[in-house]
């Protein structure tokens, strides 16, 4: 075997991943930070604006993507439907949805982007990417505190509302306003949604207590975690299918386990999927970093950047947070929320790249989404763990 | 997205392999044999032979190797060297490589094959894979018999004879047989292996301990997962970079660790890396059905297939099983260790290709090496299963 062909195959593109991931671990403990924002580093560090070892190729993104949907299927276990289906989150997800909308595109104006490409730097900052909060939340312990289960609810509307506003801004920008497309495009979410849960809840939550009771599970007890994992899969797919994000759908094929918990052997998957998801999810953080090429800043894209982020981060915190005082949530958990929506991971840099195929945004718009998508990603986790979650006084959480 | 990208899309490609993998277990259970097999055969089912859904796409090949690697791991670390590394395992695997090497080129020729052809139809029987065997062996709950440590050690040292034997075919039908290279390919193999033992036992293994109880482990305990896994991957590209299977790379990382099993948190990653491959294994089992295209298949190939299966099966059994008995094994031990040896698998596989790239053997005897592997790999665990492991009193294992 040649060099070449070795530094090309799938053992040495892990082995080097996974040392990239142990880097991030000890770098957030150097720097006392969260997991996730010491594998972001890390995937800089080694990406090519910097040293170049690894590339953003077909095989890291395949698995980036598989770790994403894994982690969120791993998040929506530890939750009940009725905890973070409430009215009021869907008030957080639309306010925090419309402000970054409206604030993104006057900041895009001021800064003399065309209106079509304007129009589009707002939907851009709409979306908010939960992976990377609700790991730092369950990395602290948090994720049954009230605020996280706000944070997680209104992600999930928040995705189906950023959906909404990229089919309207098309419309906008393609000078074909209609009310159809947008209609059905909304539909076809929400459908999605409450069919998943319910085929979950009543079909294969029964399947899966059915199947664990079977002899094939008797005699192969880790087909019951393969057939979980088929059905995340699958979920994830059905999501893309009508155009959410794959991690939404994986996270409710979760939520529709959860309350399915089995005694025994139930239980299996939930750890199998946390040992594929301690590998595939720093895999995915890692690419997070590597997307990035810092190479392609200059000065002055660099004030629109700082500009950019900012208005990404103030309109969140805003539109979300405000949302949840006036809902008579306190201070504090307002504020858990509204940093808690903050990042905008790869979900940005999806919709960034769409626009910039259509010819919506150039490259320097282009640029500067990105590198907003990871700065509005790494600086909430700091800011959650330095401040918000700093354990002054013991703390009692109404954990549910 | 489009319909058609979403096919292409890693999340779909695993939802249609975990259900493959599901629907394995189910003929598995239904035909009361060993899972490995079951999924085999749903791996033909649906590869290009007859329904056509899964083809050998790089992802899957990837997640393959994956898989297989994953899979050594899991079983060396159920392993201390010392129960493997005996002179007498040496000799079983010597006679092992050599006579089906002799019966192949014997059969080879009968068949009015070439003579550069014949030789290298008798080296693609050289080589055990040792995956299937071992997973079978585990499924049994039977890793720990005497039988099963031969078998291990045994395929072991195939490995590294299959390369020298190999290096030697090569050298042979190119007419310049020189004792240098072959001399070289050996002293590294060799090399690798003590190399990656002292390594692993002495410097990896004491780090890995004091990695444990390193602060980093505290804060983060999932990062001990990944430092392992990383260095079985690593393992494995040494083990390519020396010529040997990357299997046996981790394999080796494996009993290396095993005698540093860590008191409490250590045995996380042992837990991890078997959830891992609970998933990545069976893609690897539906990779070597799928790459099996039975529709070159004619009836005059058929004939040679069955001989050379045949032969393949015969000469396993005689030259490892032969020797076990004159090693003073019982009769049931040697037979269960000469048929333990017989899987080709994806040995086979990659050494008959090989043969093809070079122009040494076409297509006819390329397919013949790969439906041999297969019924090679096949077959054995439905022999073990049904009548060397039957039960039919209580059976003393003698345990270690």
């Amino acid at each position: 075997m040649t060099v070449e062909s070795l530094l090309a195959s799938p053992a040495f593109q892990m082995s080097i991943l996974l040392f990239v991931a142990l880097a991030g671990y000890l770098i957030a403990y150097r720097i006392n930070q969260s997991a996730v924002v010491g594998i972001i580093l890390a995937g800089i560090l080694v990406g090519p604006s910097l040293l170049g070892l690894v590339t953003y190729t077909d095989f890291v993104s395949s698995l980036a993507s598989l770790g994403a949907i894994v982690l969120l299927f791993t998040i929506g276990l530890e939750f009940q439907l009725e905890e973070i289906a409430k009215p009021k989150y869907f008030f957080i997800a639309l306010l925090g949805v419309i402000i970054p909308w409206i604030g993104g595109f006057f900041l895009a104006e001021a800064f003399n982007f065309d209106f079509k490409a304007a129009v589009f730097i707002g939907t851009a900052l709409t979306a908010t990417s939960i992976a990377v909060t609700a790991n730092v939340l369950r990395e602290m312990g948090k994720l049954q505190t009230n605020a996280a289960r706000a944070i997680i609810g209104a992600a999930v509307v928040d995705d189906i509302l950023a959906l909404l506003v990229l089919s309207l801004s098309e419309s906008i920008v393609s000078d074909t306003l209609a009310f159809l497309p947008i209609f059905i495009t909304v539909v076809k979410a929400m459908g999605f949604i409450v069919l998943g849960i319910v085929i979950g809840k009543l079909f294969l939550g029964k399947l899966l207590v059915r199947f664990d009771n079977s002899k094939v599970a008797e005699k192969y007890p880790e087909s019951i975690f393969i057939f979980a994992m088929m059905v995340a899969f699958f979920y994830s797919i059905a999501a893309e299918l009508v155009g959410l994000s794959a991690i939404v759908g994986s996270f409710l094929a979760g939520v529709a386990f959860e309350s399915n918990r089995l005694r025994g052997r139930g239980s299996v998957f939930k750890e199998g999927a946390e040992h594929l998801q301690v590998i595939f999810a720093s895999i995915f953080f890692i690419s997070l970093g590597v997307i990035m090429d810092l190479r392609v800043v200059t000065w002055n894209l660099l004030l629109f950047v700082l500009a950019l982020t900012a208005v990404a981060m103030l309109t969140k915190v805003l539109g979300c947070g405000a949302t949840a005082k006036v809902q008579g949530t306190s201070w504090r958990d307002s504020l858990i929320i509204g940093v808690g929506m903050v990042p905008r991971g790869e979900v940005a840099m999806i919709v960034s790249l769409i626009g910039l195929n259509q010819g919506l945004i150039q490259q320097d718009a282009y640029s500067a989404l990105i590198l907003m998508s990871l700065l509005s990603t790494v600086i909430p986790p700091i800011i959650l763990r330095n401040w918000l979650f700093r354990e002054r006084k013991p703390e009692h959480d109404p954990a549910g």
